[in-house]
C-alpha cells in the first residue's frame, strides 16, 4: 500500500501519519518526489485492512499496489486447484460440462433432460430448486420437493447435483443433496452466507456479481477459503454493462484474469450470460477457447413452456449439437473432456 | 407487453402465440406494419411473468411497455407516502436527516456522536452493529452489543435509531432495538430477506443496489409492499459506473424519477455516494435540491480512528456547519425541517 | 508513478529497469516490502508518459499517484479562472444561465426564445448550427444560415452566444458568430479538434463524454490549454450507465470533484444529462446546490413541434419559473446571479 | 415504433397525437389495454426519426420495436457482406488477420514486424501514422512518413495495409496510402467523418466506441453504407465498464449480435480489448470461437521499447505461436484461414 500526500502536506502531517502506521504494526518507507511525498507500508496488509488514511491531513490519496486476497492468490498457491466432486474433476485441465433446466419444475421435465444432457456428455445436472426472482409475483421454485428430484435424478443417471442455496436457513437442506452449492450472482456478497460455506465440506459454486470487479469476487471466494473450505468453483455469469442487447455483457476477459491472479478453477455460463439462446452456442465455444475449466448451460425439453428463463434455454437437440462442437474444439486446443479418457483408459487395458 | 415478430414470421407461428397469450388469461391485439408484426398484451401482466414468449418461433423481441411494479408505483398510489417513526414523519414534506457513525464501535463514540447531531438537527441515529465487508479480515461490528449501545443513545437524546439488517437471522434481534430497519445495498436483491420484511410492522430502509436499475429497486420495494408491510423508505447511495474518482456515482437522478413512478419517500446517502467526507457538503445540498425527503450521513467524533468508513465521515464540526446550509436551503426551497416547526409552534406560544 | 515488481522479480530484472528509468532522465527510488518491491520515478512524468513499462520482465503494474494534467490542475493553479465574455462572467462565484433551443430552427423560433430566456434571466444564448445526430436521417442543423439568426439574435437581445463546433473545417465560420465554441460529447476525445482550439482566443465550452473518466475531460481540457488558450469551460452532461430511466446519467458528483482537482469553471447541462423535461427543474437546482458556475437548459416556444430534442426541452413557461427558484436558491447559498448585481447598481444610481 | 399514453390519458389527448403522427406520413393503430392505451406507428421509421412525441400532452414514453439502421440490418440484406481488399477477402467465411505495431515508429522496427507477420499467416498489415493520444505530452505519430513506410512494407511483403485516419483534413493523404481506412473508438460518431467516408471507394474498418451500444455502431455504419460506400468491416475492440483488470472489457457478445442484426464482417481486437499482453492469446482464440472473421493484433519486436501501447503488444515470437493455435482452431470449427487454401492449391500442382 502506498500512501500518497497532499502537494505542500508539512513535516508535521507526514510524523503523524508515519506514527499511526507503526502503531498498526507496520513499516513505513518514506519517498520525496518532485510533486509528492509518498509513503510506502511494509507488512501485512492485512493489519490496515479499511484503515481511514485519507482522514490524516495532508493526505491525498491511498493506492493498493497488491490484491488484498491471499488464500485465493496464485501468488501463496502457485499450482492450479483441482476440485474432485465425487469422481468429476474441475480444474485439472479437462473440461466439464454442467447442464439442465433453470428450475426443476417437474419429474418429467427433469428426467428428460437429465439423462439427455448425460447422453450428450455433460458430467453435472444443474437445476433450481429456490429461485431468485426479481418480481415476488414469479414462480420461485419447488424447494426441497425439487431437491429430491434432483436427487432421483443423479440416482439414475449418474450425474452429478449443483443446485443453489439461496440462504442460511436452507443450507442443511441443500447438503442433503447437493454435490455442489450454488451461491448465485445476487448472493456474492452476502458475507453472512460466505462465512457459513467456509464451515461445510462440499464445494461451492460462486457466480460473479453483477457489478463485482474480479478483485471483489476473489474477496468473496477468500470469505469461503479463510473459513476453511478449500473448495471454491468461480463462474463468470455476465456482469451488468450499458449495453442491452444481451441479458448481461459475459466478460470473457475474466477467465485469462482469474487464471493469472488466481488457482481457483472458473467456469463459465454462457445462458446467463447472453440472455438469448441464439447466442449461447458461440458463447459456450468462446468461453472454452479463452481457456475456462469448464461451461453451465441451461437446456429444457420444450424453452416455450418453461417457468423460467425460457429465452435462454437450448433444446435438448441444440445442447447435442453444441456439445459435439465443443469435443471437437477441446481436442484441437489439446485439452480433454471430463469423464472420456478415463473411459478410454479402460477401454485400452 | 408487445411481442414483436420476426420479419417474415408465418401466420401459422403468429396463430400458436395467440393460443399461448390466450392459454395465460390474456387478450391479444395483433397489429400488422409494414416491416413487422407487432403483438400487443391486454390484461393483468402478472399473469404473465417472466414466460418465454421469444422461445416461441416467429418471435423476436419481447417490449414491455409498462413497469413491473403494482404497489410501489404512483400509478396505483397517486399520493405520497408518509411514513411515522415514533413521530418522526417521513416523506410529508418536511426534510428528516439521519446522523451517526458508519459502525457503532464503543459507548463514548456513540453517545459523543448522538448528542452532537441531535444538536445539530438530526431526528435519526444512524448506526451500524452488523457491518458488511469485503474483506474477511475486517471489523464487522458489535453485533449485539452494538444495538444495546444504540438503544442507550435513544433514550438519552430521543433520537429514532436507525441500523442495518444483514440476514434473517438476527431480524428479531435488530427488531428489538430498531425504529427503521435498514437494508443494505449489496442485500436489494435478498429475496428471501425481503420477504420477511414484508410481515414485520417497522418502516425497512431499502438502499439502492450497486448496479440496481429504479425498475429493479422499486420491484425490491414491491416484494417488501406485496408482503403486507406499506412503510419502505427507499435510499439513493451510489451506483457503480466506470468513473473512478469517487467511490460510487451518486445518482441524484433517481430522486425525480422515483418521485414520479413511486409514492414512496426517497432518502440521500453522500457519505457513501461519494466516500470522500470533503465531497458530502456539496452532494448533501444537490440533494435536497433535487427534491429529496432527507439525507443520511455518516459523522464520526473522530475520522481518522474510525474502523470503518473514515474516509468519508464528517466531523462533528463539519456536520454542524452542513446542517446549517441545509436549514437555509430547505427554507429558500419552501420546505421545512422535519421537528423545527413544532419547536417553533412551542416557542410562539 | 510507482511500479510494483512482481513477487519473484529477480535482482536482475530490478537493474534493467532502473536502467530504463533513468534513462528516460527519472529519478528511482526502491522500496522493498514483504511481499513486493516497488519502485518510485521522481521526476517530470510527462517524460514517462505511455512508456511501456508493463512489458519489461519482473513488472507487474505501474501506478499512478498523481493526475497526468498539470496546467488544467489546480496544484499548479490555485486560483479559480474567471472567464470573460465580452462582459459577462463565468465562474467567479457569480452563476450564469445558459439557455436556449436544441437547434436553431428558423427566425421566429430562435428570436422569441431568445427574447424570453433574456427576459427570465438568461446571460447567453445556446442554439445548434450544426448538430451531431445519431441517424444520418435525422435532421442535422441549418449551419450557416443558424449562425446568423444567432448574431441576430445577440444583437437584439445583448445575449452572448454559445454554438456547437463539430469540425475543423467549420471553425472559422463558426468562430466568426460565436462567443463561445461547444465541443460536444461525442468530440470530446478528438485531438485534431482540441489542438486547434488550442489556438484561437475564445473561450471552449467542453462538455464531458459519454464515458469519460473526470481525469481524462481534464485531459481533454490540457490539450486545448497546453495549445496556448486559457479560457476552457468544463460541461457536465451525463455519462452512460446501465441506467435507462434517464437518456444519461448526470453526475453531479464530477462537480465538486473538478472544483478540487482544477481551477476551471464548470457548468451542468440537466437538458441532456437527463433527456427529460419534467426532471430538468430538480437537477437544475441539484446542479446548483453542488456548486456549479451555472447551468446550460434547453429551451423550445413549442417542444412538440421541436426538430430536435423535444421531449427534453423546457417550455417557455416552464423555463421562467425555473429560474425563480433558481434565484431564491442562489440567495440561500450566498451566491449571486451574474448581471444582476450590476443591474441593480445601475438601478440605485 | 410503440406510443405509450400515460393512465388517464384522455381521448382529446390520443386524438391530438394521432393527427401528429398521420402528418408526419404514418398510419396509427391504437390499442387499449386495462392499464394503458398504446399507439402502434406503422411506415417507414425514418419519417419519424427524433420527433419529440413525450412532449405531447397524454403521451408517457415511446418504445421502439425495430432498429433504427436499414442498410446495416440483415432484414433487408440477408446475404452476409464480403469485402475484397485487392485479392484478400473479409466476410467470406474464412478468417483473416491483421497484425503490426500499434504505432510506425522507424523503418527497422516497421519492415521487421511486416515481414515477421507475413511469415506468420498474417494477410493484413496494421500501423498507426496518426496517432489518437489521451495526453497532449505523447507521441502522436509520424505522420506521412509512417503512411509512406507502411507502403513500403506493402510492397516488399505483399501485405494490404490498414491504417488510422483521425480527420477530414488527412483524407486524401490516408487514401493515398491505406487499402482499408481504420476509424478509431473516439471517432466512432464523428458524423461529418462519417460522410465523407461515405463517398470513397476503399472499405473502412469502424472501431466501437467505447461507449456505444451495438444499434449506435450499426447506425455509425449506417453513415457511411447511406453515403454510397458498401464496405464496412465492425472491429470490436472492448467496451467501458466498471472493471479495471483489463484496460477495457472485450465484448465477445458483440460477435454473435451483429452476426444476427447485421450482414457486415466483423473483426475482433483483444490488443486493445484486454490492453495487457498476456490476455491476448486466450482472447483471440475466443473471438475466433465466437464466429468472428478476423482478428487485429498488435505486435512489437521489442514491446518494452515501443512508443504507444507497449503494455498490450506480443512479441514476433508470441504472435507466430499465436498464429498456430489459430490455425488449429479455425481447422477445428470447420473454417479456414484467408490465403492458405490458394497457397495449398499452388502447392498442389
Amino acid at each position: 500500500m502506498v500512501i500518497v500526500m497532499r502537494k505542500g502536506a508539512t513535516e508535521q502531517e507526514l510524523e503523524t501519519l508515519k506514527k499511526a502506521i507503526q502503531e498498526l504494526g507496520m513499516q513505513v518507507h518514506v519517498s520525496k518526489g518532485e510533486e509528492r511525498t509518498i509513503v510506502g507500508l511494509i507488512g501485512d496488509k492485512r493489519n490496515v485492512e479499511g484503515f481511514p488514511f485519507t482522514s490524516y491531513p495532508g493526505v491525498e490519496s491511498v493506492v493498493h499496489v497488491t490484491h488484498p486476497f491471499k488464500l485465493a492468490s496464485r501468488d501463496f498457491h502457485p499450482d492450479a486447484t483441482l476440485i474432485d466432486v465425487d469422481g468429476v474433476q474441475i480444474g485439472g485441465g479437462s473440461i466439464v460440462v454442467m447442464a439442465g433446466p433453470c428450475s426443476v419444475e417437474n419429474r418429467d421435465q427433469l428426467l428428460e433432460t437429465a439423462f439427455a444432457v448425460k447422453q450428450a456428455g455433460a458430467q453435472i445436472l444443474r437445476g433450481g430448486a429456490f429461485k431468485p426472482r426479481t418480481s415476488p409475483y414469479a414462480f420461485n421454485g419447488l424447494g426441497e420437493e425439487g431437491l429430491k428430484l434432483l436427487a432421483e435424478a443423479r440416482e439414475l443417471t449418474g450425474l452429478k447435483i449443483v443446485t443453489e442455496l439461496m440462504d442460511i436457513e436452507n443450507l442443511d437442506l441443500v447438503l442433503e443433496y447437493a454435490d455442489i452449492v450454488q451461491i448465485g450472482a445476487r448472493n456474492m456478497q452476502n458475507f453472512p452466507l460466505l462465512r457459513e460455506l467456509g464451515r461445510i465440506n462440499k464445494p461451492v459454486m460462486l457466480k460473479r456479481g453483477l457489478s463485482a470487479t474480479i478483485e471483489e469476487w476473489l474477496m468473496a471466494a477468500e470469505y469461503v477459503l479463510s473459513g476453511g473450505n478449500p473448495n471454491v468453483i468461480l463462474c463468470e455469469r455476465g456482469i451488468r454493462t450499458f449495453e442491452t442487447a444481451t441479458r448481461n455483457t459475459l466478460d470473457l476477459n475474466a477467465v485469462p484474469v482469474v487464471r493469472r491472479l488466481s488457482h481457483l478453477p472458473i467456469i463459465v455460463d454462457p445462458s446467463h450470460g447472453t440472455g438469448v439462446a441464439g447466442y449461447v452456442p458461440a458463447m459456450s465455444r468462446a468461453g472454452i477457447a479463452a481457456g475456462s475449466d469448464g461451461l453451465m448451460i441451461e437446456v429444457h425439453p420444450n424453452p416455450a413452456k418453461a417457468l423460467s428463463d425460457g429465452a435462454q434455454s437450448l433444446t435438448i437437440q441444440q445442447f447435442a449439437s453444441l456439445m459435439q462442437e465443443i469435443r471437437a474444439l477441446v481436442a484441437a486446443l489439446g485439452l480433454r473432456m471430463e469423464g472420456v479418457e478415463e473411459a478410454a483408459g479402460v477401454r485400452s487395458v
